[in-house]
C-alpha cells in the first residue's frame, strides 16, 4: 500500500525557488576578486541562476554535461551552483591549487564542457586551454569591461555578457532526484584523482543534516562565511544549507587571511563559520596580536584535519567562540561526523568535556559507522580499540565517477554497501569517534596495529623536534616496525637514543619507534599535507641497523 | 546522468535503528496509566519494537494492513509507531475523545485488523467491539496480571504476553519509501473523517525539518515532552524527530493538568515540549498561583490553535520560556510553519517583535504556500491582503484515503497540486503567515470578505461578553452579513446596540456586525471547539430584523 503524500523531486533547484520565494531579501554578501564587496538578495541570486540556465540552453549544453569551475567564494560561483545543477546539468568544481597537470587530466577525464573561473586563474586557464582540446570555451567571471584585451585562450566568453544576453523567465525542470547534480575529485594523494558524483538527492539530504542543531546549526537567524572554499566539496554543503535555512551568506573570495577575514567578519556581523585550522590559526593569530574582540562571531565548524586542542580551548576560554569539531570526506558530501556535547555531558568536569570535543564526534542520522579489525569483523565501541572505519549513509558515494576505487567498497552479511574511509578510528561508547590514523600509514606490527599519529604526536611534543613522521619500515620478524623520521629545529642537538628514551612511559613499549632518521626536510604534497607515499619511496632501501631476534616484549 | 551515491529507503526504522546504535543509552521516560513512572533507553525501545514486529508476523497481519491505536503518548504507544510501520503495517493512531460511532466508522473504513489500547480504554473498546466486526484482535497495552478477569471483548489479547512470546531479533525489511506508514484521520467538524495516508519518506523528511533550528530545535541536549497526544498527527512527528536527533524523550501519560506536568518537567530536566494553548494555560495557571520557576524548561512550541497573544508573553517575560507559535494541520503531518524572529529582526522594538511572534511564521524548507482570492489568483505579500491559503510539499497529502475531499485539491499554470487548506491567511513581505479565519467562517459581504475571527475576538474584549461567535447570515442584497452570537457573563447587563456601537472606530465601518443574538450557550464540537457548522444550523432560520436596503457605506 503506497503513501497518498505529495511527490515531488528533492531538487537543488527546489532550494533556491525556497530562498527566494521566503527569504527573498536575506543579503548574500561577496568579497569579489576585483577588490570590492558586492552584495545582493537571493531573489537576485535566483534571478541570475535562471538567466544563467537560459544561456546554457543557448549554448546547447545538454542534460547530463559536466560544466567546471575554477573559483573561489563569490555570488558567481554560488549561480553556477544553482544554474548548472538546477538546469539538469553537472556542476565540477575543481581545485585549482592542484598541478596544472592533474587539473587538465580531471578536466579531460570529466568531460568539461565549459569552464567558469575567476579572473585569479587567467594564466592558469591560458596554461590549460591547450591541455584540453576538449573544452567548448571558457568562460571567465567578470564583467564585459575586464575582460583581456587579448588571450591565447580558445573561445573565452565573458560570464556577465553571456547573463545579460539570457532571460531571467525560466522554469526549472522537474526530473528524477538521483540525477547527478555536482562532480568533485579527491586530491588524490595516491593514483591519479577519483570523481564523486553527487545527485540532488544527496545534496538536499545533505543540507538538512548539515542545518541540525547538532549539525552546523543553521537558521534565519545567523550570518555564516563559508571560508572553506566552494572547490572543496561544495564548501561542506553550506551554499545550499544556507538557502535551505535561509540565513545570511558571506562570501570571502581569495582574501582568507586573519585581518581580511576579521574585518569581514566584524563588518558584515558573522555569527557562524566554518572551515579547516590553518584559516583559524591566521584568524587567531591576527585577534590574540591585535588584541581584538569578536561582535557577533559565536561559532565555528572545523575539519578537513584534526584540529588541534589548544585551538578549540582558545576560541571557546579566550573568544567566547564554540568550536564544532567535523569530520568528512570528498565521498560524504562531506559531513561524517561532528562534535556537540550532549545532555549527559553537561554534568562533566571541563577538562573532561574538552577531551570530548577533540573527538571528531557524533555522526548525524542519515550516515552510519562501523570500526572493523584486519579480519573485517566489527570492534568494540569502547573508546580504545581502533579500526578501519566504514560508513555508509545517503549522501556517501556507492561507487566512484567511472567504476574506479572498486577496493574501497564492501558488502556486510546483509548485503549492505559500506564505504572504507581509509582512516583509522575508535568510537566510544556513546558514539564518538576519533580518527587515530589513516589506514595506509597505520603500522601492523606481528598483527598488532600501532597509530603513526599518536608516535608522531610524542615526537614533535620533544623540543628540539621541528617535524616529524612515523612510518612502518619492513621487519623481518614482525612485517613492520615503527621508524620515526624527524627534522630536528634549527641548531637544536638531539641523539636516537635520546629521542627513544623520550617515548618511555608515554606509550606501550612495543611501540616505541625502532629507529630514527635524521633529515632535513619531509616531503610534503601540493596541498601542504605530509606525504608518507613518497616517504615511503625515499625511505624503501631502509633496513633496521640491527634486526633483532625479538621486537620488545608486549 | 545518474548520480552515483548509496541509495537506501528514507525510512521510519532507519530512524530507530539510528537512535538504538548511536544514543543506545539515551531515556525514554513515561508516566504510565498504571500511575508509575517507567524509564528505558533507545536501545531497549529497539528491542521491544522488533519483538512487536515479530508478533505481528506471527498473528499473520499482512504487509500494508492497518493497525490502530486508541492511546495516550507512552513507551508503548512508541513501540507501537516503530513496529508497525517498520515492518511495512500500517499504524492508524485514533483520537480517543472523538465519539464511540465515529470511533466505529473509523476503525471500519480504516479496516483495522487489531486495535492496541491503554487500560484507560477499555470501557471505550467494550462499546466499541461489537460495532468493528471486522477487527481480529483487541490488544491491551498491560502486563499479564492487569488483564481484566472477565471482558466482553472478543479475543483481547495482552501486550506484554505478546512481546514476551516473540524474538527480538528481527532485520526491517527494505521496501519503498513511499509506502504507506501511518493513517490520522482529520477530527472532521463536517462530515465524516477523512483520512491522511502517510508515507516513509513523508514522515522522515518531516522528522528533518522539524528538527531544524528554525523548526522545533531538536538535539541530543534536549530534553523534550510531547504534550500533543501521539493520536493527534502523530504527536506533530516528536516521536520520529526525537529518535533522528538522539534527545531524551518524556512522555506524560494520560494527566496533562498543570501540576502533573510542572513536576515532570521538573523531575526530568525538559527543557522543550510541544502543545496546545488549552495545555499551557493549565500550567501557567498552577506555576502562577503557585509562585513557581522552570528549572530547565526554556522553549514552546505552540499550536494547534491560535496562540494568545498574552500568553506568548507571560512565557518570554514571567519565565523565560520562548514561545515558538506554530501552525499545521492533519494533512500537513502537521509542520506548515512555526515563527522565529529572523536575523533581521533583532533591531526591531520589543512591542514590534510580539507583534511579529503572534504570527503563525514561516514555512519551512519542504512547504511552500499561496494566498488567492476567490478568483484562485495570487493576492499580494503585503500582510494586509487575505485569502485562501493553499500549500504543497513533501509532507502533504496528494489526495485523501480512498480518495475523498477531491475539492479541496488544485492544479496550477505549471500543473503542481496544491492543497486548499480552508483556512484564510496573509502572507507578509518575509513570508510571514497569519490565519485571519477558515474559509468556510469568512463572511462574504457584497463580493468582500470581512473576518469573523476579528469580529469574535472584539466582542470577547467587551468586558460583558463571556464567549462569542460571528457567523455569516443570509442577506437578500449582500449576500451575507455579519451576525454577531453572544454569551454574556453571568449577571452582565448588555444590550444589542451598546455592543455594536463598542466596535465604532475599531474596524471598518461596513463589517460592524448587523445584529447581536444572545444565547446561553454556544455549540461545541466533541473536541471543544465552536461548532460554526452547528451554530448556522440553528440559525438556519435567522432573518435581520429590518432588511436594510442599503448596508453601512464602504
Amino acid at each position: 500500500m503506497q503513501g497518498l503524500m505529495m511527490q515531488m523531486p528533492l531538487s537543488i533547484s527546489s532550494l533556491i525557488v525556497h530562498a527566494a520565494r521566503h527569504y527573498g531579501d536575506v543579503e548574500v554578501v561577496s568579497k569579489r576578486v576585483e577588490g570590492d564587496v558586492h552584495r545582493y538578495t537571493y531573489r537576485d541570486l535566483h534571478a541570475r541562476a535562471k538567466r544563467l540556465a537560459n544561456a546554457l540552453d543557448t549554448l546547447g549544453v545538454a542534460s547530463g554535461a559536466r560544466i567546471g569551475t575554477l573559483a573561489w567564494n563569490g555570488y558567481r560561483h554560488v549561480e553556477t551552483y544553482y544554474g548548472v545543477s538546477g538546469s539538469a546539468r553537472v556542476c565540477h568544481t575543481i581545485n585549482p591549487r592542484l598541478f596544472p597537470e592533474q587539473i587538465a587530466w580531471i578536466i579531460d577525464d570529466a568531460a568539461d564542457q565549459y569552464v567558469f573561473f575567476d579572473a585569479t586563474f587567467l594564466g592558469l586557464v591560458e596554461a590549460l586551454a591547450p591541455k584540453c582540446p576538449h573544452v567548448k570555451g571558457w568562460v571567465l567571471f567578470a564583467d564585459p569591461e575586464r575582460m583581456p584585451a587579448a588571450s591565447s585562450i580558445p573561445n573565452l566568453l565573458c560570464y556577465e555578457t553571456l547573463l545579460a544576453q539570457a532571460s531571467a523567465d525560466y522554469d526549472w525542470p522537474d526530473f528524477d532526484e538521483n540525477a547527478a547534480s555536482s562532480l568533485c575529485y579527491t586530491s588524490g594523494t595516491t593514483g591519479n584523482p577519483k570523481g564523486a558524483l553527487y545527485s540532488h538527492r544527496s545534496t538536499v539530504l545533505h543540507a538538512f543534516a548539515a542545518a541540525l542543531p547538532d549539525g552546523m546549526g543553521l537558521s534565519a537567524h545567523e550570518c555564516i562565511v563559508p571560508v572553506v572554499p566552494m572547490f572543496h566539496v561544495n564548501a561542506w554543503g553550506l551554499p545550499y544549507a544556507a538557502c535551505l535555512t535561509g540565513c545570511k551568506l558571506v562570501l570571502p573570495g581569495p582574501h582568507l587571511d586573519g585581518k581580511s577575514l576579521y574585518e569581514l567578519f566584524e563588518a558584515e556581523g558573522v555569527t557562524m563559520s566554518a572551515g579547516v585550522p590553518t584559516i583559524w590559526l591566521g584568524l587567531l593569530q591576527h585577534v590574540v596580536s591585535q588584541q581584538l574582540k569578536f561582535t557577533s562571531f559565536r561559532r565555528t565548524v572545523i575539519g578537513g584535519s584534526a584540529c588541534p586542542p589548544a585551538m578549540i580551548r582558545t576560541f571557546r576560554e579566550q573568544f567566547g567562540v564554540e568550536v564544532v569539531h567535523a569530520w568528512g570526506m570528498t565521498e560524504l558530501s562531506p559531513l561524517g561526523t561532528l562534535c556537540h556535547l550532549q545532555r549527559k555531558h553537561d554534568a562533566l568536569p571541563e577538562a573532561e568535556q574538552q577531551a570530548l570535543l577533540a573527538k571528531q564526534g557524533h555522526v548525524l542520522y542519515g550516515v552510519d559507522m562501523r570500526i572493523v579489525g584486519a579480519d573485517g569483523e566489527d570492534l568494540p565501541w569502547d573508546g580504545k580499540a581502533f579500526g578501519d572505519l566504514l560508513v555508509r549513509g545517503h549522501w556517501v558515494i556507492g561507487e566512484y565517477f567511472k567504476g574506479r576505487g572498486t577496493e574501497q567498497f564492501s558488502q556486510d552479511a546483509q548485503g549492505r554497501t559500506w564505504f572504507a574511509t581509509g582512516d583509522v578510528a575508535t568510537i566510544d561508547a556513546d558514539a564518538y569517534m576519533q580518527i587515530t590514523d589513516r589506514s595506509k600509514d597505520v603500522i601492523k606490527s606481528g598483527g598488532e596495529w600501532i597509530s603513526s599519529i599518536d608516535l608522531e604526536n610524542l615526537a614533535v611534543s620533544h623540543p628540539a623536534v621541528a617535524e616529524a613522521a612515523v612510518i612502518g619500515a619492513r621487519h623481518p620478524k614482525w612485517d613492520e616496525r615503527p621508524l620515526l623520521v624527524v627534522v630536528k629545529k634549527p641548531g637544536a642537538e638531539l641523539t636516537r637514543d635520546e629521542l627513544l628514551h623520550f617515548y618511555e612511559g608515554k606509550v606501550a613499549k612495543w611501540w616505541i619507534p625502532d629507529d630514527v632518521v635524521f633529515v632535513d626536510q619531509l616531503p610534503h604534497t601540493a596541498t601542504g599535507k605530509l606525504s608518507k607515499l613518497r616517504l615511503r619511496e625515499q625511505l624503501q632501501q631502509y633496513v633496521f641497523p640491527a634486526v633483532k631476534d625479538a621486537a620488545p616484549s608486549r
